[in-house]
């Protein structure tokens, strides 16, 4: 894995000797991404040197550095720990809350009349209360991208990370809520407990194949919307790509046979929302016996890595498993999509250089493109659940914002999320 | 209950015409807060009437201001209700999120880099997530205020007042969570399953006697600190309160007799924290004899209300009954502390009137002193629990920064929760 690594390197004042440092990581392999100086002695520089490093060839820089007569590595700093440091976001209050009589109105003895009214009409919830904007992500850390059952609290960082994205994406209140819980039932019933607190809820890296489970029943008990993000987010980005990339190509997407290569939760998400979409052709594999019948029940039928390789159109992996597709395994214009984070079943690169038509991983069909509006069309929307025709509709609206030579629009761009969230609501009003 | 309100009304320019509103306004015993023109049309005014109005003259003023021949009543507004439309909390991202590197870093794929280094040293999680910044404010319903069991989603707008509070007075992000659970057990279990989304835990609202068990079980069972801010945070700042006023009169709290009126969560809270300051002479009472017992047990001793009114030299009533106590009941010389919301047993006017040395309701002796500057030196602390230490040494804190005239300092000075929380990190560091 890359790791984006700041150093800290000190150097004396003498001919050659920055230059000396500068060859030494050249001849790591490394390229240099910025240079700066940190602190300008009488005799001697500090330099902040930003790379990308891969994580094994750093204790030989180290040294190689060291080695040299004036030079020395005098500390690191991380630009991805850095930007993670004290949390990414922050509950801040909307009011000034300045005054006493500020105070009185907002909290006690003000605040009583509003408890009352909701009370007495609880759907004044909606409009007195932050419910409405406000986006439980739930997590009992047993598939944490594709890293595995890592546990809750090592998952929070991607938990922030997706409410850090709804709220300057969408503008909502994401809520990261850990549970220490793998039962499913035990999970259900603390979910159902706790939903009160949101307006909608985003199940967010639970493993397959409860996470199935976990969803349908809590779309049964609850009166709000709930959302596996890592089955349909992933499938509506995953749609979004396949409709640019065969407008772009021009081929028929409904006639492809689609190869799936892992049937988890983001693998039956994709199956469930392309089969939706009319695409019938689905073969797929798996190491699991009970995900290749769910598949099977589906309408998909189960192959071999081999036979997937061979005969589908459209290949798309999300197994968790790094560089699992052979790149000689890769068929003269197929599509291929190799969704694992953080590093793919095949790098798009590789994939191209063996002919595919198309190639991407999750860096770029990432369901950040998906989920912040996505939330915020179903609760401006007020309608109880989401919809497989919204999913169908997001993926639409993201195929035809992508720029002529991309797959997918930007995810930095709030109008794309606002054309997303059109699009939901616009199918709950007619529905 | 007092409402404040902002009436507009349209008048006629002619002369004379805004005076009779005023007048009409003023015999119907109302004080004007503020009046303002908020439209002025060629022939007529529409003005902003700000005033507290009793919620049952409201339909006698509307048609006594119609009835004016140049006036009409055409519109109101609630300026507490407009300070609630919305809710009134935001989560924030802490990035800005505008560069496709900084999403690489802060979601896919970098974040993954975040999640492994804790999982391998959990402890990394207080650094690089806003962990160590969180607390969870977690209600069922039960006890909002003094309304009873109005249910979680109604007590809401409590839970953001106190997020709004703990992010302005103290940068902390409060996460209101609502339970719809109100057996005990329950309650126990689904909070230790969701402890791992919060540094700290703000129990709030729950009724006595199961706010007892459910704080004491949670004490026992998590690794980090809980605390039932209705028993804790109203007793630190009773006690500061009393403090304060002690030392104005030159009493000695210690020998002083204390008369407790009700004693749910909030009485008891107080016994406890009057005791571990040294007061020994308590009496008290309540309806349920179960409250009674446990009174006992920490070394109460049960006795009448009219008992209570003639023996003590200090009365604290927490009963959720507005207009318990008879002004006439008041000996001369009493310190009364009247703490249910929104509405006291008795007002402290009343009490002045009647001979009390001091009288205060909950609207100035509030538990917004308390809790952001408690919560803050505990989770700064890194301690696993709140001390009873910390308690006493956050009261006397407290009474130390009144001003000269009033027995507890600005709720809204962030120098006196900065105080408090430093008094918490002494007790911690100590410890």
């Amino acid at each position: 894995m890359k790791i984006p690594e700041i150093l800290l390197i000190e150097s004396q004042h003498k001919p050659g000797s920055l230059a000396r440092i500068l060859q030494v990581i050249g001849e790591a392999g490394l390229v240099i991404e910025n240079l700066d100086v940190v602190k300008r002695d009488q005799d001697k520089t500090v330099w902040e040197v930003t790379l990308n490093l891969e994580a094994d060839v750093e204790y030989n820089l180290a040294e190689a550095i060291n080695a040299l007569p004036n030079a020395r590595l005098i500390g690191k700093s991380d630009r991805v720990f850095n930007r993670h440091r004290g949390g990414k976001i922050r509950m801040v209050s909307r009011l000034p809350l300045t005054s006493l009589q500020e105070l009185r109105d907002v909290y006690s003895p003000g605040v009583a009349r509003v408890c009352l009214a909701i009370r007495d009409d609880p759907s004044l919830a909606q409009e007195y209360t932050g419910l409405r904007n406000t986006v439980g992500i739930i997590t009992n850390g047993t598939a944490i991208l594709g890293l595995g059952n890592i546990g809750p609290v090592a998952g929070l960082p991607v938990m922030e990370a997706k409410a850090a994205l709804m709220a300057r994406l969408a503008g909502l209140s994401g809520i990261p809520i850990l549970m220490r819980e793998t039962d499913p039932d035990r999970v259900i019933e603390t979910v159902e407990r706790i939903a009160p607190s949101f307006g909608a809820i985003q199940l967010e890296d639970f493993a397959a194949p409860d996470c199935f489970r976990i969803e349908e029943e809590l779309l049964r008990r609850l009166d709000r919307p709930v959302m596996h993000d890592d089955q349909h987010g992933t499938a509506v980005v995953s749609l979004a790509a396949l409709l640019g990339a065969a407008r772009r190509i021009g081929r028929s997407l409904e006639d492809s046979v689609v190869g799936q290569v892992g049937l988890g939760a983001a693998g039956m998400g994709i199956a469930n929302l392309l089969a939706s979409h009319g695409l019938r052709k689905l073969i797929g594999t798996d190491l699991r016996e009970d995900a290749l019948q769910r598949f099977e029940a589906m309408g998909g039928r189960r192959a071999s890595l081999d036979e997937v390789m061979a005969r589908a159109d459209i290949v798309i992996a999300t197994t968790g498993v790094s560089g699992l597709i052979r790149p000689e395994s890769v068929r003269e214009g197929q599509l291929i999509l190799a969704l694992t984070n953080p590093d793919p079943e095949i790098l798009p690169r590789e994939a191209l250089r063996h002919g595919a038509a198309f190639a991407a991983d999750g860096a770029s069909i990432n369901n950040v493109l998906g989920f912040p509006g996505l939330f915020r069309g179903v609760l401006e929307s007020g309608v109880r659940a989401f919809s497989n025709e919204m999913f169908l509709a997001a993926a639409r609206t993201l195929a035809e914002l992508a720029p002529e030579h991309e797959l997918v629009p930007s995810p930095l761009d709030p109008a794309v999320h606002e054309a997303v969230a059109e699009a939901v609501r616009e199918v709950a009003a007619a529905g």
